[in-house]
């Protein structure tokens, strides 16, 4: 079976254990039989609410089209849900492949479905399609979390630039949150420029690494590590644990010499073993602990705030970057501009401004 | 005397002891009685190539003026001056206010031209209008060196947006190498976003910090660190040598846990007293091994060329967004969309394409 292929059966799996509280047994039947009819707008959020999950999967794939009519609808959808979104906490979790994430999410799962958390996991992975599956796809991942009826498990649209993952990502959050998770996990792999946009969707962010010397951390993308709020020693079992408690006491030396946070937090360092299921306890209780702490000075708040103004500008940036970029005349010109700038034969500003002048009188 | 008037002088002394060689005597007359007029493009590059400072100072003055005919001008002499520049080394430095930046640079300046190379210090500091006086106009900056016909030193432009401040400095550059200066410094204050510009336009970036535990590095924004091939503990003298030493190893040992940069090199970390004169010339050692370890590696030129890509992209992309957010009818409606975001009545995405469309529909 191909990883996609495994997915879509985990979903459909897991998607049938929640049938929609207040749709009828035949509605559903009908549901099944006309599969190609389009739900309604308000169809689809009376279903969200109720925390159909079937639905939630299906509004999500809406989300992630690039049609037009689909597009439209779902943000009408988007804007239904938006006053039931925002109660959860959401969790940005990294590190490289190999660190052991899969398994740190799904103890940490396990232990709070078993609390009677509702959960989500959601990928960012816009690197996919070179990887030819998403993270979440490893065939070894999460396998007892799948069929948890607690548990919702999304992996990364399977196609597109960065901005546009990031904002379905964003929005299937909002989506999530609609249906009554109350724990929102995105998940991305470490190495790549995803984790500025991950950062900025979510109230804590922790990195997982491995303990030992400083190589293993070259698939780390500088800039990361200063983005952590709680950063986890993985694997620290076995003959590994002097290593990792090594590890720990050099990493909080280190964070304690870069500047602080702005929400004045002190990230955290600590180890863990999934294996073991140690340190997962204090992992949690270290998340509520930074969600009480930034509560408390207002930062939560005010944080979540300047991440909607942000992705706020950041659409409208992106778009009026697409719209130039993509333009016919200025595709056919840019190489070349770009080669006359590089080799010094024209200043950044001179060519920069000689392909805007094509570009604003073409369109005007 | 205000603290811009202050610089007006120095610079007039300063531009005075170097004449034009191949320009007579008279022509110098001339152009002295003849305030008014206005250079020829080829007078300005005649004169920059010569060495002139008074041109240098007069061309870097059109570049930084917003009048459409002199920055029509400033960008002809650019393009000829080019194929001039690009020889020199180019070291960015930063530090929050008092970790004695000027002393620095005054020390490893005079050290500099004493060995007959020619050196101009630039500023980026576009909080000069909160501060009332850019980083350069500090009273007890470089009066030693000030004076020196090898030193040509130049405030930040007093007014302008970041970005605009970055490009007018980036092109200061060119004529300054143009000019014959093999060193350039580019200095700004360590709290702000103009780091990033100033790593984008130098090859070999420095942060200078004080001794001591973590408290006093609140000023320094984050993500800085991250960027310095050279941390310079300074201050390292009398009652403060211990405490040096001891911040010197503990930066070092903190930045081998952190990814490596992608030229491969490893951060140094050196202390230094201006007072006594002491590391600097360890510093400009250090300059020198980095420059000679990433020119080996091929990393120097790829970077040079990687930094003019990006003033060339960050050109049009800042000029797609001046002119978006610029737009009379944008300007109206952004807050009231913007605060309908962050009140969660709207979703990023659907007040952002709301704006665009107006904006599109306007301009077509």
């Amino acid at each position: 079976m191909k990883k996609k292929e495994r997915y879509k059966s985990a979903l459909s799996i897991s998607d049938g254990i929640t049938p929609p509280p207040s749709v009828s047994e035949d509605s559903v039947k009908k549901l099944k039989q006309k599969k190609k009819r389009q739900l309604s707008v308000d169809e689809f959020v009376a279903g969200i609410l109720n925390g159909n999950r079937i639905t939630l999967s299906q509004a999500i794939t809406l989300i992630e089209s690039t049609l037009p009519e689909h597009v439209e609808m779902s943000q009408e959808i988007i804007k239904k849900c938006i006053p039931y979104s925002g109660k959860a906490i959401r969790i940005g979790i990294t590190g490289v492949p190999g660190v052991g994430k899969s398994t740190f999410i799904e103890s940490l799962g396990l232990k709070l479905t078993g609390n009677k958390k509702k959960l989500a996991i959601l990928a960012i992975d816009p690197s996919s399609k070179r990887s030819k599956g998403s993270i979440l796809g490893d065939k070894t991942l999460m396998e007892n979390l799948s069929g948890n009826p607690n548990a919702f498990i999304r992996p990364s649209p399977s196609s597109g630039t960065l901005g546009g993952v990031a904002r379905k990502t964003r929005e299937a959050i909002i989506l999530c949150e609609a249906a009554g998770y109350n724990i929102i996990f995105i998940e991305t792999v470490g190495v790549g420029q995803s984790e500025t946009a991950v950062h900025s969707m979510v109230d804590v962010f922790l990195l997982l690494m491995l303990a030992g010397a400083g190589n293993e951390l070259q698939g780390i993308k500088r800039g990361i590590m200063e983005m952590a709020h709680i950063l986890i020693i993985t694997k620290a079992d076995g003959d590994n644990i002097q290593n990792a408690e090594r590890a720990k006491n050099d990493y909080r030396n280190a964070l304690h010499l870069y500047p602080p946070l702005e929400s004045g937090w002190i990230p955290k360092v600590m180890v863990c073993s999934s294996k073991n299921a140690e340190g997962i306890d204090q992992t949690w209780d270290t998340i509520l602990e930074y969600r009480k702490f930034t509560t408390q000075n207002n930062f939560f708040e005010k944080h979540r705030k300047h991440q909607a103004r942000y992705w706020f500008y950041e659409t409208i940036n992106q778009n009026l970057k697409d719209n130039f970029y993509h333009n016919k005349d200025i595709r056919n010109l840019l190489k070349q501009y770009e080669e006359k700038v590089t080799a010094d034969k024209m200043s950044a500003f001179t060519a920069a401004k000689s392909l805007l002048n094509k570009y604003y009188k073409n369109n005007s």
